[in-house]
């Protein structure tokens, strides 16, 4: 089996420029870098991480912080991340801490406070004050997508702006019987990201002097919950919307699915928005604000990459955003 | 700072024994363990893993590798591994390696020849030869969920039998017209349980004397692109089965959508059955053989974890499946 000498002597440098190349530890030029690492591929050799990370400090790994996973939003950003550490050499460890479950605590207690990573990503976290202490007294990089948390560089998209825009597209196509249907979370896990829709709506609504309706989705913000809710409040004709401001798109899909079902026309008789250009957007002929979480986590792991690097963070990124207008939205029936 | 002589003397053990119960090196009765735990816990102790990496051989790391995260299959086996880990103290570093994808090189040259792991998790991996020779030499207790892999332990569902089941009870309504659709996967990425499902369907009605009718699902065997492919071939009255065998639910989801659009009533017109048991499953009254893919994610975490400890590995476990029939399936009209 080779060693780090054996590569040095084939790439011509020494040990130690061929273990900074590497491991990332120190400056060396790329082009050395690029020397070493052939040198290393044709002889099949692979630093050994424990030994490198008790050496260098560093070990090679991203801590990333998903509320869930079986989510389209989220399992974006989890591919997003993960494809753009490979050619770093980088790992990274996944947790799963759903708002208000058990396994917050272990999060701090635990998975944090190993330390096993030389940066964090954190997607939606909530830290209520105590969690946000913690997470700064790890004291490595770290990146929240969605939520600003004070003093964390933070790439996010700002919700009030654009829901106000997505409200704005239904008034100015003569609807003034608009509801807002998300939910209305419990106090102990605040969805910052909806609130802040909802207050986008709210502004948009009393702007242009309308009454607004809000609509709670039971529990969480998934299409089979919206279609359940949607079933049962669409159903009345006579206290119906005209149209609908969904908190994110996949309520707004299940809304559709239960108009279709119940043989309410969209858009003729609904128009419908949404919010997050969802991959069954398109499908659904879905008006919607596109937001990208693919390209979120690449470039939330790019500024993690360039504050490992010793980089400034960058305090907040604005994350694109493009309005898709489809056929589910159009001016209400008789106007 | 707490270190492990303050974590002994308070749990009132060695410093040797203290180590022990904190890394899973060697026995220690489970009092023990407890004792020290909760001493580690009220003093804010962890041990720095690198050097208990070193001392133990362990890394307290597991290797998941999914073919994606963004699909309702991968993301729930990788929150029932994620979940399972957590009370384990293990760590999870996620791989994604999509069939073909340059990815699958670095797979087995740079992440799987690190060996930061003390096991592996390979969900519906399809190595050719020379990769299952590398996977076998990394020798690390490996399991296999889906495939099963020679000499590697594997969890799945017997496909054939059950898509078996799934086009006789089509047949058993009445129906002779049962189309299959699924992908035919090009020559380099073998789909190898959508294969089998195909081999399932093809034996039921050969043996009932009926032609076989397969539609393929391009690319990808999602809700969306099946939704492309049946909005074309279920235009053609004339053309058109009365019944659906899909290979998976995404599938069946996809065509119950088109179906819709096209004024075509379900199960009326057509009769839909998937495979898998989707979230979306009863939101479209579909007919369908559950698996249970976060479970199996729990499952093969503990075979690995009692791998881990020494055990001998089962060399084939059958997961759970149930047959749910709904409303999308049906005699045929005029039967």
């Amino acid at each position: 089996m080779s060693g780090i000498a054996d590569v040095a002597r084939l790439a011509g440098v020494s040990k130690s420029t061929a273990s900074r190349a590497l491991t990332g530890g120190g400056y060396v030029s790329d082009g050395t870098r690029r020397r070493v690492a052939d040198a290393a591929a044709s002889l099949g050799y692979v630093p050994t991480t424990s030994a490198v990370s008790l050496a260098t400090g560093r070990t090679r790994t991203i801590a990333l912080i998903v509320p869930k996973v079986n989510r389209w939003y989220f399992g974006s950003i989890v591919e997003g991340v993960e494809r753009s550490l490979i050619p770093h050499g980088y790992d990274l460890t996944l947790y799963v801490a759903e708002p208000g479950s058990r396994d917050r605590e272990s999060l701090y207690a635990t998975y944090l406070a190993r330390k096993r990573f030389d940066g964090i990503i954190a997607v939606a976290l909530e830290p209520d004050d105590s969690e946000l202490e913690r997470l700064r007294s790890i004291d490595k990089p770290t990146v929240s997508i969605g939520n600003a948390l004070e003093g964390v560089a933070t790439l996010g998209i700002d919700n009030i702006a654009i829901t106000r825009i997505m409200t704005e597209h239904l008034i100015t196509l003569g609807h003034t019987d608009i509801a807002f249907v998300g939910s209305t979370p419990p106090a102990d896990t605040p969805a910052r990201d909806v609130d802040e829709r909802s207050i986008g709506y709210h502004n948009a609504m009393a702007d242009h002097g309308l009454a607004v309706r809000v609509r709670a989705v039971p529990s969480t913000l998934t299409i089979t919950d919206a279609y359940a809710a949607a079933a049962s409040f669409l159903a009345d004709a006579a206290a119906r919307p005209t149209a609908i401001v969904a908190a994110c798109d996949e309520v707004a899909i299940g809304v559709i699915i239960a108009a279709r079902r119940l043989g309410i026309s969209v858009p003729t008789q609904l128009s419908v928005v949404g919010i997050d250009g969802h991959d069954y957007a398109d499908m659904f002929a879905l008006t919607t604000m596109e937001q990208y979480p693919h390209q979120q986590g690449t470039e939330a792991a790019g500024i993690l990459m360039s504050m490992i690097e010793g980089e400034g963070p960058p305090l907040r990124t604005q994350a694109a955003t493009r309005l898709v207008v489809r056929s589910s939205t159009s001016r209400p029936r008789g106007s």
